[in-house]
């Protein structure tokens, strides 16, 4: 018997039980604080000598010289060969179409002249050098390599620096060769908080970055949320969710596939129907039972539906819309006859899979939109990677001599209302006539 | 004699001398983040009542009732009509000039629809809720309140509420005019560390908002990091900078005052020159030292001078251009004969301001552009405060059933290379052919 919860809006408590069953916090606990502030302390004063322990240390690695931490290319360029040809094929095909969805993101410079010909606008500019994190060992994905490294290049970054630990000195094929694909142009075998760290500060050999992104463990987290501010970073991903919408016509073990495909990632992924039709979630539940037996992740899939899993039932499809605003989920799918009708009242999800054929792991691979998407509600105010991740705005400002009379004239009196009086009088000196 | 510090790219040791000018670490010490995160558990556990009590305690108030902590938007349009008839029209002029900028901004949804007949693309929201720290006190600006406030409303945020507290009951009357002209929907009479909690978690009568934006002092800006993820928050910034690049022919008694004009914000605020000529840098040596004396914050100007200021003597344009993508200033003024050429060179800055007519005040106030711009090198890796941060962006993919097919068999091998095998068959199902 499946385990998955059941709830309804009807329920008297369905929100406070919602919301519990939403709640998430990372929290790093100060043991892991202390050591990561320590790692990157060590980095930033001892460089490369301090990387070449710490790798030793962590990775198992008899590194001596910090040289042997750089992956050449060509070593790239072997695994490509080494892997298999429809491996190669699906690597290209996600790759050009995540390139293609990409293209699509870039920003534009602008601007406008003014009647009196002053000039307004926007530069745009590409980021000089990312660093992308890749986790090493097991929960090594060739597509986290696509899905970072290409809307980077996209967007113009010069030069993307790649690190992955090899625990062992094990190389992932797979991961190697998505990095070829992409244009990743430096790899590092080094990983945790000191990769972190010799991204942001640099180190004789690793460069240092004006931006990090990938996801991580916790130690690699903590120390992004630390650097922050020294370089960029993206967000700091909690655990991956799905939510489905479906209105009952759907095949009940497409969708309970659909459920287990966030459930396997680990056991607090959260996978979550909402349907008004009670018979279907009724055989929603069958078709749980019937295929969990089946997986090879079946344990992982267990604990995740029993302990966030939930199977909902709503009045209607507005409720259903109601919910999902409120959930803002990472993953979503309409799985409902009209999908375009309904996906107009989504105001917060990071990607909406439409329709019944279009299943969420496409979305993970090479549908060609990013499968880096904010988690835990904070598609309220996020937007999943994008080109715009890598580039940035500069305001233009270029005032004629009539315009900044007219400028000036404004800026001295909000000015003097400041009390900041060389703001005023700096822009004083360009009236026409100088009252100064 | 004008103790600003003289450099030369021609030093020995110039960039290590540079870049120690610029360090700036904003570090919150245990004792700050302790008191902040007491502060914000006790709003979490506790709401208004907390809420109340700091109040009382932090600004000297009596409010008694949370209801008293609301200002009421009446109130707004009385300080409206309190204010002079320059200072409206200087408000006025400023917001609509903000907002024509602004609406420049604005993005859009876009998809496109490839020959198998699946549709991408990419919807675009505003945030429901936004809430807007203002100081209070001498610090409080109004320009902040436009600068941050008119994007808001421009992306379509359906509820904007402002916090600013009131020490001593006392309120500044530009400040709430320009939230009656920025149409600010909300007021609270609250500051400090418990504004933040209040606005990232609600209480009974603040209601919880997506996303924190707006300056304050350490325990804002503190709070703001710890709520981060419950809610977005904007950049925390560092103190203000102008780097100026003058060829020598602009009146050094402007690019004095023009120093001066960020030397005034506060002692940690960072002026720097940039030129070739000699004997100009001279000359505006020569300019502070006249001016100095005569200046309201003279003390303050001359501490920020001294302290973070230099006067850097460059080989020529391209040796500035170069140090100026080192420094990633905030506000950089091209003060030289063809700014738009020299434009093209700059790859970080937050706003820049070209020509020599373009005071930088100009764009603290009412040029249009934002004022709230990256500090301390994060030119690097972002972008001035803008409509696109109170919109986001979700994902759309609605495969064909002939697409479909064609993104499972990828799907499939991809998420069989990874190990995730519900990922692969909740793709196969998808398969023309159901090989399941």
């Amino acid at each position: 018997m499946s385990e998955i919860r059941k709830l309804s809006t009807s329920d008297s408590d369905f929100r406070r039980q919602l919301d519990a069953l939403l709640a998430w916090e990372s929290v790093s606990d100060t043991a892991v604080n202390d050591t990561v502030n320590e790692i990157i302390q060590a980095i930033r004063n001892e460089g490369d000598n301090a990387l070449v322990e710490f790798t030793n240390r962590f990775d198992r690695w008899q590194a001596t010289q910090p040289g042997n931490l750089e992956i050449p290319l060509d070593r790239l360029q072997q695994a490509w060969n080494a892997i298999t040809a429809p491996q190669r094929e699906a690597l290209e095909l996600s790759a050009n179409r995540v390139r293609a969805y990409a293209e699509h993101q870039k920003m534009d410079a602008w601007s406008y002249t003014e009647p009196d010909g002053t000039l307004l606008g926007q530069q745009v500019t590409p980021l000089d050098r990312v660093g992308l994190y890749v986790p090493g060992g097991k929960a090594a994905y060739p597509s986290s390599v696509l899905m970072n490294a290409i809307p980077a290049k996209v967007a113009g970054v010069a030069e993307l620096i790649m690190v992955v630990p090899t625990p062992d000195g094990e190389l992932n094929e797979l991961v190697l060769a998505a990095a070829h694909v992409s244009g990743v142009d430096r790899v590092f075998a080094i990983g945790g908080a000191q990769a972190v760290a010799a991204l942001a500060y640099g180190t004789e050999s690793v460069p240092p970055v004006d931006k990090i992104v990938g996801p991580g463990n916790i130690y690699v987290a903590t120390a992004k949320r630390a650097v922050f501010g020294q370089v960029g970073i993206d967000m700091v991903a909690g655990p991956s969710e799905i939510l489905i919408i479906c209105d009952g016509e759907t095949d009940p073990d497409w969708v309970a596939m659909d459920l287990f495909s966030q459930a396997e990632h680990d056991e607090d992924a959260q996978s979550i129907l909402l349907s008004p039709d009670t018979a279907f979630l009724k055989q929603v539940s069958d078709s749980i039972d019937k295929l969990l037996p089946t997986m090879e992740r079946q344990e992982i899939i267990a604990t995740a539906l029993r302990v966030r899993g939930a199977l909902i039932h709503v009045k209607d499809m507005d409720e259903a819309v109601e919910v999902t605003n409120h959930i803002a989920p990472e993953h979503l799918e309409l799985s409902v006859a009209d999908p375009q009708a309904l996906v107009k009242q989504i105001r917060h999800a990071g990607a909406v899979f439409m329709g019944r054929y279009t299943a969420e792991a496409m979305g993970d691979y090479c549908a060609g939109p990013n499968h880096v998407l904010p988690t835990s509600r904070t598609a309220r105010f996020s937007s999943p990677l994008g080109v715009y991740d890598f580039q940035k705005r500069s305001s233009l400002i270029m005032a004629s001599a009539e315009g900044a009379d007219n400028l000036a004239r404004t800026s001295s009196i909000m000015a003097r209302g400041e009390g900041l009086t060389a703001h005023a009088r700096s822009a004083e000196y360009r009236l026409k006539q100088t009252e100064d």
